[in-house]
């Protein structure tokens, strides 16, 4: 895509336009050529919107509840993307998009703009394509980026990392009480949302919550963040106010506690280590048209070489 | 560790000794700076090994197939080490280790190791730590490496590649059948087999399964091994012998054909790459003692630079 086209383009998206707001995520999220040109030409109008995750294992309203926020967030007037990461998993793969269907009440609102991310077969998947995205969003003016993702990888959880805020949801019952979430969301948690809070066991899983809350704050001393436990009922839109109110208390410590700008640094960091490692992979199966790398690898099959010292070679190639 | 205690190490662990070998795989699982000298001194033992991916969904029997598999490999003579994966989703890491107590009955086998894999935090984790051990496996002399891993996201479904031979079980009902595991098993099922093939259900798991295979083989034509499924009841040790024969057929089939050397050349060539990116990532962020990265990611966060120009200048760096 040549300069002139993409100007417009950014130009369009930042008049909030959908159709060039999807088009630039594709540009991006495909890693086209232009994908460099397009991050160039957003990155001063960016650093507004503010970015939250939302992640929890299946089963537990995920769908639901980003619905629910929405209808809250767009109440107090604020202009809303969603990223839906599905799972890229053989096993699992698209099996949520059904769950996208209940978001298009809100898809003639053009204060709401809802992507789903294709993710498989991304090299460096969801830590590549997701920054990008939300750099798009960010500069086109939405005042809030949702990341909602299934809790289940490794690489899920570095995506809701990549969050100003992280929203844990979890809901009583058998798999989607805190035994299914173990140690690792307290972590990563900034608020935690007890949904389906009208059923039975809701009261314990907030229980056992409060007690893992406070044997971590034991571990982690100093961190003032003390994280709230939200009760919701999202199909019935029960307790939106209160997640709103606890999103924005927390948005407001980060800004206090110079932890936004750490965060957004965190990220950062984790973006452009991401686009150089890219880079030089590239670089690296690029030797010589391929060849050096499949010569390498031949050589290591009959033992004539091990593994590291050909990646030593392959390595001093690259930097020649 | 120095070199003579290396040497010293490599020699127990190729008279079989499970203490030396544990304490090898501990080394390079890590990434201790022993790595690299460990693999160079069992890269001109290794080569022998057949090494098998077990894999499916939750819920369909991993662990006493895997078992199963043992006993009729050990009556057959062969020594096997098994990698046992444990998922290093915060959500679900270590869920399974409860299963790993059922394979005690060879635990006192000289014959058999049995090792859980540790994966959470691990820079390039699996597919880092995975080939290392099998390395360690090979060499010290396993005639078989049991790969088994639960198919839940594309970081395990990478581990399985590293596979001779690839091995999907499924089962019957809810979430276990092949609607649990989509189209993305066919590509890297070598034999599938059907578990608690007693249960009802097991029927229709076996049909549809044909229907997939079938429907599968009109796009890759040429491909002259056919995906044959074996039904089990390995909680039984019904058919263990049929999942044997299906696995040697397969390995003749793979030598026959030039596909043992193609695939482990693949192989190979990930390895290589895998070794290559770690350490340029090492070096991306050793740089100027991880200032120059830190440095850049806050440029970004001002949006003085944008993160492709700030890849841009940490490459050049690199390179320089």
């Amino acid at each position: 895509m040549a300069g002139p086209d993409l100007d417009e383009l950014v130009g369009r998206a930042r008049e909030g336009r959908p159709r060039a707001v999807a088009r630039l995520i594709s540009l991006v999220e495909d890693a086209s050529p232009a994908v460099a040109e397009v991050a160039r030409r957003l990155t001063p109008h960016t650093g507004h919107a503010r970015v939250i995750g939302l992640t929890g294992p299946p089963g537990v309203g995920k769908s639901t509840s980003t619905s629910m926020l929405l209808t809250a967030l767009r109440a107090a007037g604020q202009r809303v993307g969603v990223l839906a990461i599905d799972p890229s998993s053989p096993f699992s793969g698209g099996a949520l998009l059904g769950d996208r269907i209940r978001m298009t009440e809100h898809a003639t609102d053009p204060g709401v703009f809802i992507r789903s991310m294709a993710t498989r077969g991304h090299l460096g998947g969801l830590s590549w394509a997701t920054p990008q995205a939300v750099r798009v969003l960010d500069a086109a003016g939405f005042d809030v980026v949702l990341i909602e993702t299934v809790g289940v990888g490794q690489s899920e959880v570095d995506v809701v990392k990549l969050a100003d805020t992280t929203v844990v949801l979890l809901a009583p019952g058998a798999g989607d009480g805190i035994q299914a979430a173990k140690a690792g969301v307290l972590e990563i948690a900034d608020v935690f949302v007890v949904n389906k809070s009208d059923r039975e066991g809701a009261e314990a899983t907030v229980h056992d919550l409060k007690q893992m809350i406070s044997l971590s704050r034991r571990e982690r001393r100093g961190a003032s963040w003390r994280q709230p436990i939200v009760r919701t009922v999202a199909s019935k839109a029960e307790g939106a106010e209160e997640v709103v109110e606890a999103l924005d208390a927390h948005h407001a410590w980060l800004t206090a506690h110079g932890e936004l700008t750490r965060r957004r640094t965190a990220r950062a960091r984790g973006e452009v280590e991401a686009i150089a490692l890219r880079r030089l992979h590239a670089e690296l199966t690029d030797l010589h048209h391929g060849d050096r790398l499949s010569e390498l690898a031949a050589r290591v099959v009959t033992r004539e070489l091990d593994p590291f010292t050909a990646a030593a070679e392959l390595v001093a190639d690259l930097k020649q």
